[in-house]
């Protein structure tokens, strides 16, 4: 694994960032690659939302049971999207506005994402494949959060 | 990044594997998480799918344009799902069918995973946060393939 890029946003600390795209509209950033990817941005332009895939860089580490944003109590982590994950990768389907190929940078809209986060990878969203209805356990009483605090950062 | 697990399926080689889960109903298959990380399962029963992300282990090499399962013609690799990524990690929304913290094994469905992919993160999928619609570019003309073949197998 290996960064592959860099994530632009208005956000530099957990504290009130937006906890998913839904919570994000209107805000903004880039998504910029690395010369040896650039052509593979090819035929990106027309898909309305893309997956990026990054590295929580600044989340502090993996615990099995953790109080997420949208509940009081600790639930099991991989029944959470928090980022003190084995191995942090966070996932977030952004609005996707624009494609420059030659400089390697995507305009986003809806974006939830530390600045400078390092970029891993990033699909196409497509609605046939990505999308579903279903139970969500837990989250079915969950809070009505929509920003982010302090509680996932790292302890010193 | 170290893999937390391994998924066990009915698919040993590309060659007729399904290209994602809606075209793989039917295909059970287990997702066996190593003991550090079996107490993080609790609370993910309740959930209807889980994403799974995992690392594509026996994928060609990242090439920045490649000719999709549904195309033709080459496209742009992060305009695809193809796993001849610079990351070459998989992103699948599975059908949960039971948990077993103690073992740390998932029962699964919807798989279109190769047995003994190593497993990397598991997220729930909440349609809130996961479910779109929107335009899909190059796919919108696309072809109706289901199964995958070698072409994204390593040269030798």
């Amino acid at each position: 694994m290996q960064p592959i890029g860099v994530i632009r946003s208005p956000f530099s600390q957990h504290e009130d960032t937006p906890i998913q795209p839904i919570y994000a509209a209107g805000q903004r950033g880039t998504v910029e690659l690395e010369a040896p990817f650039r052509e593979a941005l090819a035929d990106l332009e027309g898909f309305e939302r893309i997956w990026l895939l990054y590295y929580c860089d600044r989340a502090k580490p993996f615990e099995p049971r953790i109080v997420p944003y949208r509940d009081t109590e600790p639930r099991g982590l991989f029944a959470t999207r928090a980022p003190a994950r084995p191995n942090p990768l966070g996932l977030s389907a952004v609005r996707l506005l624009g494609v420059d190929i030659a400089r390697g940078v995507l305009d986003v809209d809806d974006l939830d994402v530390l600045d400078g986060s390092p970029l891993i990878d990033i699909k196409p969203y497509v609605p046939a494949f990505d999308a579903f209805e279903g139970r969500v356990g837990w989250l079915e009483r969950g809070l009505d959060r929509r920003r982010a605090d302090g509680r996932f950062e790292p302890e010193d």
